[in-house]
């Protein structure tokens, strides 16, 4: 690991070849962007002001608007120069030490508060993972259907709610009340909060560079230039209310009500030792979506599994969606994550899930491709979450509705308690990480949400 | 009509029960709030920031920005009151009168750039005619299945992409090219510019006032409390790229790519005159979505039909849905529509669709409460939409897949040729009018775009 001039931790998720972004509000001064290094953030802020980081594309770091907004909208180089810059700033020799002023820039992360890091201008949430598609659909409709004819062409997805994206720590979601499914008994539905609430682990990437003119594409070889960097999403689901809204249009209320994004942006400079090669394609249509054990890869393995057979994998997908055989052995990014519940009272936590991301069968290129295909306009600042990452065994699942199994098959909890979904008062952690060869850590810290409680409309809030 | 101090050709759309605002960008001078009136838009922030518009609320109209936003985030109260000036502004013995300095905030509006009214925060579009819905459904599951099992029980919704919403004559969409559906004898898509383009006659309602907070609803009696403006909506579709990718999470690429509104805001208070009853309720569950006939209320034939028969018409319906009698009787607007496709060679326009707002089957107090009884903030400057609004006989079907029944039915054109979907170079505009008891119309302009032909990849922009 690079000697820093920061203290820091063995083990650390905030280590020099990490230096994620984020948006800072320090006590008694204004919202600013900051980068995070061990347990302190760095004011970029105040060392653009102060005329210490002058790198191109620099001065973005200090609008007045306080968050990254500018400076995702610059082009790559720009985040390129920075990151060498903050790299020589906090290395031994930088005229920080030689100074003795580098205290002045530190906050210590815990006394800090988080904000969003930049306006969400759109939210788009993929469903890119084939074992949670092939779970979601066995459920619904047997495991020889669990697939859409669609799912093996391209990267589903649909529009999100970007006005209910919170950071980690600034809102909890409240359960949701709406429209619950109709029993066997009756056409009608009934009212009352959601019974079914529910977490979805997913990778978020915040969109940056130059907006693609409305009616261009994102070619998929150079797509990832638009990629400013990573967020874990915990994208909070009422599933009841979700059962029976969803057809023919999507879900809306059972998802648009809260979703959490960790808020530190990790570069994508910051994961290229993380690259591993995606997922072999299965055929197009396949309506099982099995495929070969030795591909599966939910695990990290050292990257020898899976696509590397050579160009005849893609034939499968159209080329608009085709990486190629270089392109594809590092179009997946193996992060370790993990999804945790816990309750004040409880002796530990529980770890419900432990995953990968790099499972997911469509690549971030590959999405933003589909994305801009039909000339759909990516702005800085906008969110393309991957869906749920589940894993090929059951405690890689990355919602409850997977984990339990519609909540046929509860989890026992610390406290003796079990869970079919979640309840008030339960916190819901993610955390993820790329663990490199040399056990360095690409940390992306917490992504944290306790439920609350319901909120049941009073009487005689309508007109009748 | 009362008189007016600019002169006003008879019928106009813009009197002075009118008052749209809208973002003018006159030559040589930045963008700006105005309303139209006659055939010119007045400067609003030239009235403010010479101190002759100074009612509360006023001052947003001369922000920085250059637009809206902050304006439509006030409350309805100060909506009011700069109405109010602007009526009296406009009124003979005005201040502006007397002086004679009128002139200088005017400009003909056939000589100024429009710009969007607001940056638009999150885009909903909903599915709230019954007729399409229902028209649609036949086409796909037959008459007797045509609605899904929610559709009388909810708004039926989804996100769209705000990023593609385009203001009249700022941009025109273009054909987009995607996956298009596998043929009989495939299971694979094939790549190509969609042959089904399509448009959809909505109208838009711009949401103003306070944030309700996350974990929130809005209760759907003051709900309408929320609604700054109408506006008409052509939301551009591609049938074939929709039928294939919307299974199961909803339209994506097929919509994404441009979304037009017409550039000047009605205020909801100009419309107040143009409210009728809304239509009956359906029994829960019904899936013919058949009604009587008496009740259908294609045309304005002055509001005697429909809702009117007693509360108990809500039974159907969840509480929070229901609107009571007094504000059910006033819950529809009767705006006149039309749909016309033009060509530069043409002897004249076809107007292929003539039909009414008043059809739609749910109200936008009932789409704002449903929107946010899950607790979804609604945010200043967001855009819902009513979704494709159709009447009951085909000559009112809001867009060419219902017009021409999926385009086996293809519509003669005045220069012989006929059309099954848009072409290259046809011109859609979309014009909607309340015309009150006394003649007057309450316009909203037009809401224009002309078909762009398809730009194909180049080769090579595949890594592959």
């Amino acid at each position: 690991m690079a000697r820093c001039i920061v203290p820091l931790e063995a083990g650390t998720d905030f280590s020099l070849a990490n230096l994620p972004y984020g948006v800072i509000e320090p006590g008694g001064l204004g919202p600013r962007p900051a980068v995070a290094i061990g347990d302190y953030a760095l004011d970029l802020r105040a060392l653009v002001l102060d005329g210490v980081l002058t790198a191109d594309g620099a001065r973005a770091l200090a609008s007045e608007r306080g968050t990254l907004d500018e400076f995702i909208a610059l082009e790559p180089s720009a985040w390129a120069s920075v990151r060498a810059a903050l790299v020589a700033l906090l290395s031994p020799g930088s005229p920080l030490e030689r100074d003795g002023a580098l205290g002045k820039y530190l906050h210590r992360r815990d006394a800090v508060r988080m904000r969003l890091p930049c306006a969400i201008g759109d939210y788009t949430d993929f469903y890119s993972s084939l074992e949670h598609a092939r779970n979601v659909g066995t459920m619904f409709r047997g495991a020889t259907n669990a697939l859409m004819p669609n799912w093996t062409c391209m990267p589903i997805g649909y529009h999100g709610r970007a006005s209910s994206v919170v950071v980690s720590g600034g809102a909890d979601p409240r359960r949701p009340c709406g429209q619950l499914p109709p029993g066997d008994a009756s056409a009608a539905p009934s009212f009352g909060a959601s019974a079914q609430m529910d977490y979805e682990l997913e990778l978020g990437f915040i969109i940056g560079g130059r907006e693609n003119p409305l009616g261009s594409a994102e070619p998929v070889a150079t797509a990832e230039r638009r990629v400013f960097g990573c967020v874990l999403v915990n994208d909070w689901s009422a599933r009841d209310i979700q059962r029976w809204e969803y057809v023919p249009l999507g879900p809306f209320g059972s998802k648009n009500f809260c979703t959490t994004i960790s808020p530190w942006v990790v570069p994508l400079a910051a994961l290229e030792d993380a690259r591993r090669a995606l997922p072999r394609r299965l055929p197009a249509g396949s309506a099982s979506g099995q495929r070969s054990t030795a591909a599966a890869g939910d695990g990290d393995d050292g990257g020898e599994d899976g696509g590397e057979d050579g160009d005849d994998d893609e034939s499968s997908i159209l080329p608009y969606l085709r990486l190629g055989a270089a392109a594809r052995a590092r179009a997946s990014l193996s992060i370790e994550l993990e999804v945790a519940l816990s309750r004040a009272n409880w002796p530990a936590e529980a770890v419900v899930c432990r995953g990968n991301a790099r499972a997911l069968y469509w690549s971030v290129a590959q999405q933003i491709a589909h994305h801009t295909v039909t000339g759909c306009n990516l702005r800085a600042g906008d969110l393309l979450a991957t869906g749920t990452i589940s894993g090929a065994i059951p405690e890689s699942a990355g919602c409850l509705l997977e984990r339990t199994w519609r909540g046929e098959r509860p989890l026992p909890m610390p406290d003796g308690s079990a869970r079919a979904f979640l309840l008030d008062g339960d916190t819901v952690t993610m955390r993820g990480a790329a663990v490199l060869a040399d056990g360095t850590r690409i940390g992306f810290g917490e992504c944290v949400g306790t439920v609350m409680p319901a909120q049941l409309p009073s009487e005689g809030v309508t007109g009748g």
